[in-house]
C-alpha cells in the first residue's frame, strides 16, 4: 500500500491511518508523500502518476487529498495497470485516467465494508483505509461498492500543453511541480518532446522576459554556470533544470506558471 | 511499534532507532509522528492519547519527548488499553493516564533489560528502543523493572477546559494544537460538548476581541466563505475551523492559546 | 534497507524508490533521513557514519547525494562491517571508509544488475535500488560489478580536527552538524577527547569572539541557565551543548564553521 496526502508530517494524521492499516500487517505501507500542498488536487494527481509505474502490480494507493470530505462527494476504487486507486472523486485521479489503459471503477459505500462508525473530518483513516484493508484481506472490487463509469469521473481543467501555430510556432506548457533541487517540471510528455525538437533545428529558446536558449542535455554535468538546459526528467516529462542550481529561481518559476518556448530565430 | 518524538526528520535519530529496532523485523514500526516541538510535552500526550485507540491491541507506543534526558526522571512502562507506552515520566503520559481504563506501570531498569552501555544522551536509541525489542521477544512488563503507582506519574497542569458560572455561564478551553489545515483542536472533549450546547440554545459566541458567532456544523463544506463553525474533529476534541481556510490564521491562535466561549445574547 | 538522500520528503522520489524495493518484500526499508541539505556529501557523509553501527549485520545502506548523476562518477558497493554501502563514489563515503575495519569494493555495471534503462537523472530509483534488490535476492557484491580498491575511492578533505601547539596548545575543530535541538556536533571523536581534558586540567575555554568557559557534563540538566557545556555526543563525537537551549544559536554557529578551544589560563 502506499499512502499520497497533503497531511505533512508534523500532525498525527498519518500515523492514525498507518495505525488503522497495522490490522493488515501482511502488507507493506509505503509513504510515496505526504508534501502536497494543502488541497492541492493538480500536484497531488501528477506525483500519482509520475510514481505508479514504479510500483508492483497489485499495489493498493490510498490518495488522500480530500477538501470536500463530509460534503457530497464521492469515494472511489479505481482499477488500472492492475493496481488500485483509492481517492475522493474530485479530480486527483485525473492523470492517471488520462493514461492509456483498460479501466473500471467503484464508488466506495462505507455499509459494504463494514464502516458503521466514521468522523465527519477524516475518512482517509475512517473509511480510505478501512477499504484498503478490506482488499488485502481478500475483497475484491465489487465488494466496496457498485461499478461507475470511469468517464464519469471528474477531470481537472488544462492538464496539457497549448502549440502556438499563428504568428509563428511555439509551446505553451505549465508548471506541474518544482522540486527540492529547483528542476522545474512542466506538462510537456516526454514523449511528445523529440517531435518538438525535431521541428526546431536551430534550437530551443525560453520566450518571455528571459529570452534564453535552453539547451537539450543528457545530464546536469554538461551545463555551465548560469545556462539552462532542458532534460527528459525522471518522473515522464521534460523539466528545466541548471547544474547544481535552481532553475526555478534563475527563472521565478512555481507551480501553475505558464511557459513559452519558441524557436531560436523567430521574433520575441 | 509506534514512534513519537520531537527529533523531526531532518537528523539521524528517528533512523538509528529503527535500526534498534530493526533487531526485531517481526515487528512493524510505524511512525506516529516526530514533529512533535521540541520539548513540548503536552503536545506529545495530546497526539498520543488521539492516536492509541486507533492501534491494534498489543502495540507498543515508544515516546520520546525527553528533555530530562541523562538526569533523575525516570523511564517508565505503562500498561493500558492492552497496549504498552514507553516514555519518560516527565508528564507526556499525563492524558493517556486520565481516560478511564486498568493500568499497571513499570520503571524500566536498563540492567534488567541487557544494556550496560548507553550514551547519556539518546536513552530513545540505547534504552527505550532495546526495552521495546524485548517486548516483542516475549519479555513481559515486569521483566523490565519494579511496578509503580500508575498515580504516581507526573501530570501536566491544566489539562481541562474551565467552567464559568458568574456573573454569566461560559467555558474557558486551551488550544491543544492547530493543525496543517489552520483547524484549531480545543481541550473539549467530544463526550463533553453535547451538553453544553444543548445549555445554549440561542448559539455560541466566540467572545473577546472576535466576538464572532461560531456555527456547530457536520462538514466544512456548510460554512461559508469567512464563518466559523464548530465540528466534532477527528482527534476525539471539539475543533474550531473554517471551509478550505484557516481558522487558527483567522483568529490568530497557536497552541497554549485560551479561548472563551458564551451564550449568544450574554453580555461579553 | 537503509536509505539516506538529500530527497526531502515533499518530493515523490523516496516514494518511488520504495516503490522499487517493493519488489524485495521481504526486506525492511527504514528511512535513515532524508533531510541531508541538497548536494552536502559531508553532512551525508556524517550522517552514515554516526548511524551505521546501530543497525545490524547484513545491512544495506542505499545512499543517494548524486550531484553528478547522469556524468562519470562511478556508482560502487562498499563492504564493510558485514554491511553494504551503495552510493556514489564522490566522497560520501570518506568518513566510513576512514572508520578502521576490512574492507571491499566494487564499481556496479548496470547491465551486470539487469538493468538496460534508467533516466538520465534518478539513478537512485532506476539503478541503486535495483542493485539492493539483488542483493536482497541473494546476489553476492562480485555480482554486481569488478572490484575497485577502496583507497582509490574518492574523499573529501578536512575530516579531522588540527591540533595547535606553537604559540600555545589548542585544538581547531570543524562543526559536523547541528541538530535539531540546537547541539553543536564537531568533528572530535569521542576516543579522541579525554586526552585532550587530561592535558588541560584547568578547563576548557572556547577561544575567538566568545571567550567563553566550557563545562565537560554527562548530561544536559547538569548545566546552569547560559552555560555552555561539552558532552559526549550520542553520535560518536563531542558536541556543544545547552540545558533546554540551542547552543548553536547562542554561539551562531551552523555546519561547517570552525571553532577553537585553549586551555584555561592562556592567551586569547
Amino acid at each position: 500500500m502506499a499512502l499520497l496526502t497533503d497531511f505533512g508530517l508534523a500532525d498525527p494524521y498519518v500515523g492514525q491511518m498507518k495505525g488503522v492499516l497495522a490490522s493488515a500487517p501482511e502488507a507493506q505501507v509505503v509513504d510515496l508523500t505526504h508534501g502536497v500542498p494543502a488541497f492541492d488536487l493538480s500536484r497531488a494527481g501528477f506525483f500519482l502518476e509520475a510514481s505508479r509505474p514504479h510500483f508492483p502490480r497489485g499495489a493498493i494507493f490510498i490518495c488522500v487529498v480530500d477538501p470536500g470530505v463530509g460534503g457530497e462527494r464521492r469515494l472511489v476504487c479505481l482499477e488500472k495497470f492492475d493496481q488500485y486507486f483509492i481517492a475522493p472523486d474530485n479530480g486527483l485521479l485525473t492523470w492517471t485516467l488520462a493514461a492509456p489503459g483498460e479501466a473500471e471503477a467503484r464508488v466506495i459505500q462505507p455499509e459494504r465494508i463494514g464502516v458503521t462508525r466514521s468522523s465527519e473530518t477524516f475518512h482517509g483513516r475512517d473509511i480510505f483505509a478501512p477499504a484498503a484493508v478490506r482488499l488485502v484481506h481478500g475483497a475484491m472490487p465489487e465488494d466496496l461498492g457498485p461499478a461507475v463509469d470511469p468517464d464519469s469521473l471528474a477531470r481537472l481543467p488544462g492538464a496539457l500543453p497549448r502549440l502556438l501555430e499563428v504568428p509563428e510556432p511555439g509551446l505553451v506548457a505549465t508548471v506541474l511541480h518544482v522540486d527540492r533541487f529547483g528542476n522545474v517540471i512542466l506538462n510537456i510528455a516526454l514523449s511528445s518532446w523529440p517531435g518538438l525538437v525535431a521541428n526546431w533545428p536551430g534550437g530551443v529558446l525560453l520566450a518571455g522576459l528571459a529570452q534564453m536558449p535552453v539547451r537539450p542535455v543528457h545530464s546536469y554535468e554538461e551545463l555551465g554556470d548560469d545556462e539552462l538546459g532542458l532534460i527528459a526528467g525522471s518522473q515522464g516529462f521534460v523539466e528545466l533544470c541548471m547544474n547544481r542550481d535552481s532553475a526555478a529561481e534563475f527563472l521565478y518559476l512555481s507551480a501553475g506558471d505558464e511557459v513559452t518556448f519558441k524557436p531560436v530565430g523567430s521574433p520575441a
